[in-house]
This record gives structure tokens, sequence and C-alpha cells, in this order.
């Protein structure tokens, strides 16, 4: 195996310790954050750093570093309280890869995803995503330990594709061809290994699907 | 579409919502996370609540759910400061499910999976794993929004099986077979749809790989 300590990492390249400390997690989530400001600019930014905090309430945490191209998306969230989070498929994820261009216009605009406006929030969806999701803004800090920023929402309404949904509640997220990042710019679709039955002691797992 | 809001979920059944929310973010990074008790045992998990924090220094985030079976993992990172992070593999997926069921004595022991002990860290490695990481505690919070615990560690030592690691710092999860996870019990492998260029606005994007 190779091995690298933190002072390896720290006294290396910055762009080989940036990709590699970056991918280190392994496989994350991809969702197009759609905002709006308050002088009325869609926004449109991708994240990998969206994830599950409680399910009663539904609750997602997103994390923001600091200083970078998703200021917008940030300062839209804390200015109007609502974001929309949208799976990104396979049929639009280099368009989803280009919102993170620094375009002086709508990202919808500049990459050609068309807007979806919905009554339930201010905040624009990707008419495209195959699962859409309405989020209220619960909580922001910022973490003493590098200035990136925890963004804790509600997430106030669901919209998810014919077919994606079993009717036990779960995801088909291979059929619906949902997108998964690695690193900073390298994109995957999933193959399903299977999908398990509970784990007790002495009992062996079973393949449900 | 099929569409749900908050209320729905909440006056739903629970066991749906619990999969239906626990699956909406996408696809989610699986570690098995090792840890050693004050009294020497040695215990393993699986997360799928890891995720990156900063690369200057490497710093990794872990969330843990209020009184779950993972409490253990949790005691012992506050009780010792050390644990570590393991990529699971196709070849092992099924015994890494089967590390979440409440054993009496060692998930190591009792799935099947070797020890692998090395003097960087107290903790406990995944011989078998094919991205291992030592990890030291830096701080840990509880979350007011519901209890979940965030722990944010630093980066302490990384080995990545040959191969895995391309020049550039990225890391070929595809070659690896790391596995992700959706929701509670699904998993899947990755199939790289493409790695691609920095984006620019007026520039068309590239596929590198």
């Amino acid at each position: 195996m190779k091995s690298f300590s933190k002072e390896n990492l720290l006294q290396g390249d910055a762009s080989f310790r940036r990709d590699f400390v970056n991918a280190l997690s392994g496989y994350k989530s991809l969702n197009l954050i759609g905002t709006i400001s308050k002088a009325n600019e869609t926004n449109l930014a991708p994240f990998s750093q969206v994830f599950h905090i409680g399910a009663s309430p539904p609750l997602v945490g997103v994390l923001f570093r600091p200083h970078t191209v998703e200021r917008h998306t940030l300062q839209n969230i804390l200015d109007t309280a609502e974001f929309t989070l949208n799976h990104v498929a396979k049929s639009f994820y280099e368009k989803a890869h280009q919102t993170a261009a620094r375009y002086e216009v709508s990202e919808f605009e500049a990459v050609g995803l068309e807007v979806l406006n919905r009554p339930e929030c201010t905040a624009p969806f990707v008419k495209i995503s195959p699962l859409q999701i309405a989020c209220k803004l619960i909580s922001s800090q910022t973490l003493d330990v590098n200035d990136t920023v925890l963004i804790i929402a509600s997430i106030e309404h669901v919209w998810v594709v014919d077919g994606g949904l079993r009717e036990d509640g779960s995801l088909d997220l291979e059929k619906m061809e949902t997108v998964t990042v690695n690193g900073l710019d390298e994109y995957y679709i999933g193959k399903r290994l299977g999908k398990l039955s509970y784990p007790k002691p002495g009992k062996e797992v079973e393949k449900l699907l």
C-alpha cells in the first residue's frame, strides 16, 4: 500500500492534497442547489456536501466551504431562508458540472437547464431533475476549525419521478440514473450489488433485491 | 411526479418515512469505523455519514445519530480520541453490513473481518480494506436540532492500495471497487461516466477520463 502522513500531505503539492483529501471519504451525494437572490436573480450550483440529519422531522445538512464559488448560494439561503435540492441524473451531469463556472448571469440560462417554479417554494427547481426537494433554513453555524459553514434545513416538500420510489419508501437510484461524485470532478452512476436484510447476530444476511 | 409534503411524511408510516428521508440526499459514502474501548475491546460499525471538511489541514466530519447501535463507536472515540476509517469494497460489503448487528463480542471476530494493527494508531484497521485512514478527534458537538452528534477529526495518516491512487492525487474508486450506500441497506458500486475539466464560462466541458 502507498502511505501518507499528515505531514507528507501538508508539505506536498497543494493540488495533489486537494484532490486526494476531497476523495478520501468515498462516493459523495450530488445535488444542484437552486436559490434566488433578494434582487430576484436565480442561482444554481453543484454540491457534494448534502447529508441526512434526521427523519422525524425530516432534516438535511449542507456544508459550505468558505470563499468559494458557492458563496452566492449561501448568501441567498441566508437572505431568503429557502432553497431547492435537485438530484443530478446521467442525462445532464455535464451541465450540472458546468454550473460551477463563475457566470455573470443565472447558471440555469448559462448552461441550458430549464427552471421549474412551484408555489411551495420561492427558490427555483431544475425541471429535468428526477428528485426535487423544497428546503427551509433552520440554522446556520460557522465551524471554528476552518470557517466552514454548516446549514441545517427542514425538508418541506419532495417530488420524485414515477418509478423512482418503491412502496417501502426506498428510492431506486439506479433507475433514476442519479449521479454520484468522487472528489471534485469525477462522476459515476451506481450499479446495485444488493439491498440487504436487517442485520442480526447469528442470522445470515439475505439479499432482498 | 409523486409528491409529499412534510405533513404527509410526518403523518405517514414511520418505516416509510425513515427509508425515504434517509435516501433523499442520494448516494452516500460508506466507511467502516474501527475503534477500541478503554477496556481494550475492538469495535467495528458501518457509517454513511462521513464527509469532507477541509484539505489544509486534512479534516473529516462524522455525524452520529443519538440512541442507535453506533453508540459504542461514539463512546470509544470520545474516550480514546482515535478511530480508523476503512473503505468498504465489493468483496466484503455483506460482512460490512452485518457489523451493524448488536453483537456482544467484537464485530471483527463476529463477521470474520481481520484486524490490522498499525503503530500509527491505537484503533484497529480492517486489513482487507483498500483505503484506510487513521483519525484523531478534534471536537465534538451536539446539534440542538435533534441531538445528533457532529465529530470533527484530523486525518493523521492514509494508506491506499496500489493502483487505487492516480498521480494527480485523485482516487480510482471504480478500480478499488469501493462501495456506496443508498438509504440504510442498499449497496452499489460505481460506473464512471467521466472525469471533467475545470468549469469556465464559455468553455466546453472536456472529458479527461
